[in-house]
């Protein structure tokens, strides 16, 4: 794989479940990127270092994932002016997810986090491939053709209801 | 002004007082930027006109803030691959802010929105600079250079407070 | 069946397991429907499309179902002025509901959606049939049978209770 | 004015001032109406007859509007099978406005309320013109002259913003 | 049994369950009850007459359960000077039990519901013999034993941990 | 004034604004009470004291007000078996009154609080008239007189919008 | 084991699941303890007792457990100057933990307690022996060393990821 | 001042507002403390030195406060073994205080901060004085003499109430 331009971080292994689910749609859009833990509470030094070093090693984009009281990708924003994408994990010791979703998206001005939905680290993909799109013709390209597949589903599956009925079983695709 | 690469838009022109704070951001970091209303609900053809037109109209990143059930930077989201910053605003008939950040934040696998803080405006125009600046190395520089001066705020007013003791009136800075 | 007079639509085919329930008690009351899949950020054009000919095509009113930040019922109805029933549906990438109830309940004043309750699709049939039957009074007896329908399934299951107790199992109705 | 289409009601004289605006755009969009207080727990007799009563007096449509623990909208709704529009107003025994929109919109499944936004009366009236405007070209026709002058409002406010620059006092129009 | 005392009735079959714990305390608190149902939305007729009669029938309490817009309590409230005790259901058609609260809870001034807990039948059945027992000293007497038994279940188990540890598994009580 | 068969307490003197309505109503519906304060987290002792003599003290029935994380009412309930009626104070360190809500009305079993609406002491005294006139006709009465005078309130006012229309400025009555 | 140090209480034995981790840290951070059952409403007056006698038994701080309508926390800090460490239990009678929560981290001013996260019962236990390390410098060394191990698990799982992919299935430990 | 035991630190000089109040009631405690402002996002090294150097500054505790997406406070409990209280600070930019609480409250387990209710300052301190106290009797006294001297102005306006009546105006304290 050639250079990664973006850098996938979790707090915790328990969030790969939800984590990985952005390095798959990066594969598929053919966008490079590298995946690793970071945790903010339990290995701050190591969380300074990633921020820190994240341009010059060749990232665009970060993508930082944690639940509870999530710190990681506010924490990471403070230290680089790299765009830094914040994934909301509804992880066991959360409430609802609530807890996960405020304290990544209030962060104070100054320092921004692009925050997607609760357990939306496929959304955190696309939006990175989406930023690297916009400086990157081929990328652009891939990324119009994922959302004209997203459309062709749709489609399909209206017109299967269309002519098979409401009431059969249909086989579905994953949202 | 130069070319602009990222569009501010916004559902009502009562959401300038907020979301005019994105354009303020952005003349400070010398990004070039436009700036204009767009309902989703009330002109939705000029809404899928925008859209469709932004990235070859030259725009990298598009600003949408929009107030209530806040449908506008989802739908902009909807029909194009540029990345869609989002900024929920609480406007007067909102609830608190919950209906404007629900209905930016959870987009559906497929179409995300980067999402800032309730009113965060300025965050978004700041994440906007940081897209741009991902690609461009004078605009990474402002940045750097801004984050620094906040770092010296900071630093000043704790020093105020260190030397002048925290009982007397200081002279803040607006946060 | 004859010309439909309901429009049932939803985001993704995922939801049809909530918005069948509107059909069936559409069936049930004998006002013809028509049921398809049309999704406001997958397919935005189907959607201004199927919005803009609504009422030339016969229909009187739309039911709009849709999970997360569900923009379907909200931008529908900006493009028709048919009465549009939106049913938040609690998807597997909602936040308990609310999400969806806020982004189709809380519309900005000159574009209104009639929101029934969280998965609340039978309702939502329902009560397009008593838009019907505001001027059809064949489908207002209909529905007034079924009122008293309701009333009768109660009172049976009181006078149960009330003559065999209410400890012992009894064979309820469904709700 | 000719036989009342409409029929509003309210829990409490101090509602008036949110209800108003369903009887304004009633006018406005030339849709004949009644207003009047009717309480559900001051006066439930008189909340049974007006529901009993109000399609043999010729009302198409109801809006109910009340705050707090809002029984008003369900209740008509229970003894009537016209179309009822609740409207949850946020009253000052209200939290934030959460009791009366819960208690007015999650309805039993047999009992549909069409459920407005927090204190959206303006849109109740407008959905009650809409629900007569299904079966009435007149009202209709009104109803997309309305919605013409909402896109032309929004196209005015941003030509002025796009011409004289979005920093200057712009003199508004109300949302 | 002796003429019934307290009354409870609720929204629907499906309610029994939670409900019937209101039946069983009243009954080990030996307080003579009756119990129905009476559905606010499916049978307001039934409702008034359950309502209107209650003070003349006997009764001393009612106590009241329903689930989602939970409006029985209070439309009963609202019909008779006797108290009405609300239990808030958690039914399936519940936002986490939020509207059933708050649609008890938030009565308007002059129609008091007094409210236990979410799914609190037990309590409400305690409360009504508590309104009792405030007239009657056999009852007075009977709930300090019962009181009395709580306090010694508490002080059991706590003996049980400080002399057998609380690390091997304890067989408990029900909460 | 004879013999008080109502105690009304409060956590803090800031608590009076909003408990003095009960103390109001329960003058005019002519049942005797008597007020003061007790603080369960300032003076648990006294707290203690007033609940287990309560009874013995000959009264009736207990109101409790408490703000932020509410002890008072569920304390008193536990040290006594009169019933215990919760009033929920928004104070300023409450958060929208969500605490005081919920750390009143979520009891465990076996110890009920009897909850009203937020700020509802007004509520609160007529739930305690209405406990003491399920035993005394006269109580009763002066109950059905209060219900029958807030129906003739809003027939009143009623009357007045039918009459001289709901546009122009209507001297009200307090909600 | 020597004298305790840190005292474990809980409302209930069912809080005994989550409470118990609060004891196995304590122990793994050889911290002297003890464990038992204390009821603020079914055992007030052991709950008096135990928390009066708290200091005087050698007690440094106090570590308590309870859901719902939890009061035993704030209860116990009114009765002792000890720090008071209050765990928010998610018990079968809680409203997704909020009750909880807000009943034990809204103290009024004078009385705190410091709250840990919903069922955060080992957290207690390592802020319990933060506050003994705070003047013990043993205990403080072997909390350095438990920080220490946990961000060794950290770097472990993150070496994995990095060197075996984030692909197959990773034995990951505990959060 | 002698060597400073507590440490307050606040992510912004807005914040100093409700914090000097923990600063005024460790004065009246007289318990050495130092104050000054530490930003979590605009200074993160000055953070990570604060807290890596504060156990071999003499500190016993640290007090951080901070508002919206607040990450102070878990940030330096990520960094030191000292116990660490959070102070959750309704700022301009924060939802009702929802975000603050949550991202200080909700830390995984291994990183406890204690936390008090929102904008608490005043019991932070408390709870900083009592930790100290712990070790300290002098100040363990002056603890007591200060929960005393609440007990007395309890007592002291409730024999305002009792001896003048609770109708005229009555001079209160401070809550």
């Amino acid at each position: 794989m050639s250079q990664p331009l973006v850098g996938i971080i979790m707090g915790s292994q328990s969030d790969l479940n939800v984590m990985s689910e952005a390095a798959e749609i990066l594969e598929e859009l053919k966008v490079p990127f590298e995946l690793t833990i970071v945790s903010a509470h339990r290995t701050p030094k190591r969380m300074v270092n990633y921020a820190e070093k994240a341009r010059s090693n060749g990232l665009k984009v970060i993508i930082a994932g944690a639940g509870g009281a999530a710190h990681l990708p506010g924490m990471v924003a403070s230290m680089t002016s790299l765009p830094v994408i914040g994934v909301p994990v509804k992880s066991s010791n959360s409430i609802d997810g609530w807890d996960s979703i405020l304290s990544i998206l209030q962060m104070p001005a100054g320092v921004p986090v692009a925050t997607v939905a609760l357990n939306g680290a496929k959304n955190a993909g696309i939006l990175a491939a989406q930023i690297v799109g916009s400086f990157n013709k081929e990328v652009a390209k891939t990324l119009d053709n994922y959302k004209n597949s997203l459309k062709m589903k749709v489609e399909e599956s209206a017109k299967k209801i269309e002519t098979q009925g409401w009431k059969g079983k249909i086989i579905g695709f994953k949202n």
